[in-house]
């Protein structure tokens, strides 16, 4: 059993933290290279953490109540198109817009990000990708980069493979929070419009895009009706909603009541979340326009069903917005470089076991 | 290309999410065994998050310069241990700990909690047992368990194994901030003892161990020296040391002026990030009783300087404490549950090439 204990190696420099297969060095260089990225996200109100154990920042003292937001997500199986891509960056802002974006239609402004790199073995490079992805998300955010953990974990991950995950956490005045409980029946239903995927349903998308069975397409064919690769279209990054959104919600007597984030569960079940529970909305999906890669998966045997509860289809978040004030709410969102639709009107749910999300036509 | 599309199978059904590897029913399931264990560690402070997108927490309005804290961590290969010994309870507390132990160390309170678990294939007994743990962390810690992600991502990890990630947020009034600034020369370093190896530097523990090359253990054989089994032995929960702590903290005028989470780079490069430039301190570890399993380690041809940078070797948390004050400091930990070492003194650091941190009798 103590055979290798024998070793001369061994016998020179005994066992080693790095003959366990963690490279201290290799940490160290990530360590330096992420650095400077991290700078960029910088904001007056973080403090110097001195020792380093934990991110530090100043909450303004001009809030009369203020309430904590924070949530966490992971990008999911899009990772392993980026690997299969070799292409690290985009992850990073899906990273942070997952969690931003859940985060914003609380009301809150997010505050800061901290984000965690899992990997079998450390490629630098390939972390500094990643968190010049996460550092670019937290800038279209306003978020700072405050902290983080970049985990060497040999035996745990395949080759080459890694997994990510990031907490974002904001404030709210307690008075601004959004939600169903301010939504009225009228309220105008805008959809804003999506960049792609984002980062769900990668699991179905990769198998019916990318499967010898199904479409069986390469990363660098183009992908049909689109003058992207399949690559690059299922690497568009998330879009963040965040500046945009904000400037709405601080036009006059805030005009936006809720809002809903169309992640995990697709336009089927994120809409519901804005609203209460003896309302409903009908959807019309015909204003707005489907990406190519919604029609190459549908056109492998996806039901619209099952592509409204597994997709965004096109409608990134959802506003519930004060009927007469719909235009201005639009209007202000367009010239911020949102493409802006009107689905549909809130209304009554008149029998409590009636669906609360119907489209149009249907 | 599109055989599969002639199945009479997906002809009856279509393509659909679960068909790709992902299984709603199973994350429900998941998410209904948690909710009863989330819970148990509610605090007043937290609102209900209607639709769920976030979590929400009230900040105390009796503060008066609030300073967030935060941070983010991982279990590391600890869960290789623990998925080898099916046994997924313990590195949810260690998951925890690892993050409010490095909070506490500002003199920040622990507010919430939040967590990331990834695996190829949700297993609800698994996520359970590691939520349960999380939860018992929680509340050893005071915090809420305010949000999580579960992210089941077929293709990335291996049958059965799963990574953990959590992040703790914390707050502490700007003038309580503690620090290498408040350290004087002559301040006593108390050492807090930990249970074990906690959640560092389980790559080389696991080799020295487990590998046949080495000491070949299986994890239920009896620990040299202890009567714990291996893998008892390697699953013991990482100590959280934030309630008497903080109490310590309390004491009448501040006596704790910083204070230094043994986590990974150990006994040579946690000590000085409590310590200006121009502090020392020498460490007398006799007083420190060694923990079998460190013990065993070392046997296999670990140089005592790779045990130091690599293990907390019997002291999970230095303290650095205003001398005339250690025996009340010591005392008020003592009644709390710690063992406490009193393992040197600050001094001035002549040589600013010289070590910060030596060790009695070297």
């Amino acid at each position: 059993m103590a055979d290798a204990k024998q070793d001369a190696e061994k016998a020179h420099s005994g066992l080693r933290y790095a003959d366990a297969g963690v490279d201290i060095d290799a940490g160290n260089d990530a360590v330096a290279r992420i650095g400077a990225l991290v700078k960029t996200t910088r904001r007056p109100e973080q403090l110097d953490a001195i020792g380093g154990f934990a991110g530090m920042f100043a909450l303004s003292k001009t809030l009369e109540d203020p309430v904590l937001v924070s949530c966490t997500d992971g990008v999911g199986t899009k990772l392993l198109v980026a690997i299969a891509a070799n292409e690290h960056a985009t992850v990073g802002i899906d990273l942070v817009a997952m969690s931003v974006n859940d985060l914003v239609v609380t009301g809150a402004e997010p505050l800061f990000v901290l984000d965690y790199i899992a990997t079998g073995a450390l490629a630098p490079s390939h972390v500094e990708a990643i968190v010049s992805g996460v550092c670019e998300g937290c800038r279209q955010s306003g978020a700072a980069l405050l902290g983080g953990e970049t985990a060497e974990l040999p035996g745990m991950y395949a080759d080459g493979h890694y997994d990510l995950a990031a907490t974002a956490v904001g404030v709210v005045e307690r008075a601004k929070i959004l939600g169903p409980e301010r939504v009225a029946v009228g309220d105008v239903v805008l959809g804003l419009a999506s960049d792609g995927l984002h980062s769900n349903g990668y699991s179905l998308a990769r198998k019916a895009l990318l499967e010898p069975a199904y479409a069986g397409l390469d990363l660098g064919a183009l992908l049909p009706g689109s003058d992207l690769s399949v690559g690059a279209a299922l690497l568009r990054p998330t879009r963040i909603y965040v500046k945009s959104m904000r400037a709405a919600f601080d036009l006059d007597r805030a005009p936006i009541h809720a809002a809903a984030h169309i992640t995990g569960g697709g336009l089927l079940e994120n809409p519901p979340r804005g609203l209460r529970a003896d309302q409903a909305v009908s959807l019309d999906l015909s204003r707005v326009p489907r990406d190519p890669i919604f029609t190459a998966i549908a056109a492998q045997g996806v039901s619209e069903q099952e592509m409204r509860r597994t997709f965004n289809c096109g409608v990134g978040m959802l506003l519930y917005v004060e009927a007469d004030r719909a235009d201005e709410v639009a209007s202000t969102l367009r010239d911020l470089g949102e493409r802006v639709f009107v689905l549909g009107a809130v209304r009554a749910r008149g029998d409590a076991a009636a669906p609360q999300v119907t489209f149009h036509g249907e």
